[in-house]
């Protein structure tokens, strides 16, 4: 089952065409994220600071199919997906009244923030992508 | 009667201190603005998309007690009181489990977005102060 | 020749995590594309206020190879290429001390933003996308 | 003498109003803090990652005469002033071809970081506000 992150769109995330600045998209699918790991039970302020492992994103891409707006209330779908033992991702669909406004994608690693090198995914973090993970029925 | 907003601090708001970058607290405190405006009934996208009638902050100031942090669960504490026919002003405090973190004020005029003259608050603004301005018991 | 944007880092860009939030990667490569654009001779304030003509992001991506910190000294390259009459992107690399931190592209359509269909490159596009984009020597 | 930072106004500084949102002007007076450091000869990747010592603000103020828009080339004078041993703020005009656009304040307390204490400003922020401070000639 997707996590599904309900946010209203801000004055603050718009620019002077009118629009939600393209880079902000991606802020508003972190914030999905972050919500979905409090969902599964994670701190998020110990997850977030000075923390002895880490998540750092190595790559992220984002569509836009159309404008969205001041006020659009946005209902953001959210599937993670373990790529390997170091290794997840994140797809999100942004979605307003059922049509998809934007697609986006978040490549996290696990690292030691004291050494910087990669490490085993957590059980916690294997705890939450199995709980919002695509499941096909077939 | 007071408005409240509930935000939790995202890492987005967050700078290489590990708090909340300073500008980003009256971001949320605008968030908690555009919040009260709809729950008085106003329609967003119509109030800050291509509107007649505009309300620019002409003055704003924030004070800073405590640090707030990544996962903080903040209230929003947004009291409006009208100043003249042309201008009004939004107390704000922002309160982490009963302790005040922060507090802070926008001012703000009403114009006519085409001339940029000074005009009178129309109605619906004038209903929303008067839903949550501050009315001592004594 | 590709165009060359120098920018330091400011603490704004930064996060808890003490390096630069995932998505102000890709605001600091738009600030590139808007001084690129002002350095081909066009005006700024024309072109992203009430234009007729607009350029919107279709497509964003964005790698990052190493940390990148408050007080860094980045140097942006940026080089435009035509897909098609009405479509063109721009490939950035964020390069600290002549090494890559990081890779970035955005794609743009060229649209009429009365109708908001697209409509062909003017001129001054067409243009900037000359001065600056990759010219293979063989 | 002032320290002065020049500046163009970004399509990322802007809202749906056309105009920079209020909250970023705060952000572009911080990054003329962050230049006056540099000038000043101090580190900025030491000032601010990890550091001993730390300058929370801990006021702000902010005043607004006229819009500010996309590509406005802005100077922006910096006028820090002592106000302690453990305090001191800073004046910003944002100039626009002459004429200021806006004003504001930033006030800060010297902390240790490891016990959130006050202490003394440090010699090399004493040279810094000496450097840029306001002399009256009579």
């Amino acid at each position: 089952m997707p996590f599904i992150y309900h946010r209203t769109v801000r004055f603050q995330d718009t620019d002077a065409a009118g629009v939600v600045y393209f880079a902000n998209v991606l802020k508003i699918c972190h914030e999905a994220y972050e919500e979905s790991l409090e969902a599964s039970g994670i701190i998020l302020k110990e997850f977030f600071t000075n923390p002895s492992v880490a998540y750092p994103i190595i790559h992220a891409n984002v569509d836009f199919f159309r404008p969205i707006t001041c006020g659009d209330k946005l209902k953001i779908r959210l599937i993670p997906q373990k790529l390997s033992e170091e290794k997840f991702e994140i797809d999100y669909e942004i979605i307003i009244a059922d049509l998809v406004a934007s697609k986006a994608l978040t490549r996290h690693a696990c690292i030691d923030t004291a050494t910087r090198h990669k490490k085993q995914l957590p059980n916690a973090m294997n705890k939450w992508i199995q709980e919002y993970k695509f499941v096909p029925i077939f």
